[in-house]
């Protein structure tokens, strides 16, 4: 399997793992099938959307439906077999995909505003992070959710850090700069999959105290 | 009256519609003019403008204004005559108005999309949905009110088999364009007036069960 | 102090205030300093993004990071100096500053959208409104907040009117662009100011009734 063989079939696990993960968040209310998949697909590719709306680049999905087609046969699985997917283990299996989706998208997203001159670090770090945690608000505030960014729950803290990381690397060491995209995954999902593991919590001192 | 004429009026009274249905839809909350115009045109509008900005076009209020102007003065003049256009026969003739530009700005925006190139069928798919309901989306949102996409009136359903219509007959026919976007208009209007003259609901097996 | 440097340093006092103020809306809850990071600068820059993405030209962030720079650093020092920025003349000072930036914005993004022929003068007046009050309403719906188009406070019409001022003076008087902008701002500022300096409401008749 060559590089892009697998790069490929990394970004359609996440995809699917994304509307996976979206239509589950939504088991605990009545969602007919058609918002389902509206919903699923919106977590899925929302977030890449806004960035290359910003980026003025075509929507990544204009090019390659591949990505909407996964992410609508997810949905619809998801929405038939949502007593298989809701089973804890498999429910954790795609957290931990889920949140390598979100590693590589973010890291993926900021590299490609880097690429087409974002001013470093901020510009590629915002858009990075709009890639990994835009469809999941788009879907939260569509359904009534609570959004993730009012949660304690350790999510995009990790994808932001290791955005920061190949960012950073990719500043210092130009020549090596798949070296600084794969590092930047590994943190982002150690991070996010210690997160899941140990059930982490952001700590108190980072959060602020209602008056 | 020429076919153009014919379609402009149309056009008008959906932008018409949309902005008092909006508007009404606001009738059990306190909300001062301004906002009324303001969400009044967001509904009215907000739909084709998210389209026009993923298709990477020039969003179509930037030509012609009417649309915003008669968007405007449907909002002032619901919000005025409110008890009027809240007369259940009143607001009845507007919700049928209502699924007949929701029909013709969801075939026409999946349209606009098939001929900028976007992957058929899905693309165009996304696309005229968003047009036909994304402006109503965005007034929920920005209202406090639960999403359409949380309710199981029958309402984007029509709208996507009338766009899928269309998509396929111009797909297989090519030289019949005009009455595939025909077709799809009537089963997306057909389907929608049915579920307002029968309060049709989304069927128990089309909708999860919340755990 | 030139002119250039003059507006230079107002635009970054007001995007300071837009952060500032952006943080403090949130104080009545527990959020983490990343989603007050996240918050902050949404609030600060989202309103000229939507503008730059409808108008489609470049965000006016991706050139110039300071205002990015300044929202981060003034999110963090509200988040590390609530108690300081939530006293009682001390906000009274940031509301002022966020009502003089509301007023700057609104009044600069509608003059960006006439220079560029968005259609006088109702879309340079939508999106002057857009860019002033944007940001405030998807920081709003992110944090689940109720936005500030479904309140009776005088925050968004100040600044519709200051900017139907200088939209006005321009169209009527286009050799006096710098004073019309200059009336239009001191309109939709001294009108805010009076709002807050005497706790102005929304008078009930410009109000709707719920049914």
């Amino acid at each position: 399997m060559s590089t892009d063989q697998l790069s490929h079939l990394l970004a359609m696990s996440a995809t699917i793992a994304f509307a996976v993960t979206g239509v589950l968040a939504l088991a605990d209310r009545r969602v007919d099938l058609f918002s389902i998949v509206v919903l699923g697909v919106i977590t899925a590719i929302g977030g890449g959307t806004i960035r290359d709306l910003i980026l003025d680049v075509p929507v990544f999905w204009s090019n390659d439906l591949s990505y909407v087609r996964f992410a609508v046969l997810a949905s619809i699985l998801t929405f038939i077999a949502q007593s298989f997917f809701a089973h804890p283990n498999v429910y954790k299996l795609m957290l931990y995909i889920d949140g390598l989706g979100v590693a590589m998208f973010g890291v993926g997203g900021a590299v490609k505003a880097l690429e087409l001159g974002f001013g470093w670090p901020i510009g590629p770090l915002i858009l990075g992070v709009i890639t990994a945690i835009g469809g999941g608000l788009m879907r939260d505030v569509l359904s009534g959710r609570k959004t993730l960014l009012m949660s304690n729950e350790v999510y995009a803290v990790p994808v932001a850090l290791g955005i920061l990381t190949t960012l950073v690397s990719v500043h210092f060491f130009p020549d090596f700069k798949s070296e600084a995209i794969l590092a930047g995954t590994i943190i982002a999902f150690g991070l996010r999959s210690c997160a899941i593991y140990w059930s982490w919590h952001l700590p108190a001192w980072f959060t602020s105290t209602p008056r």
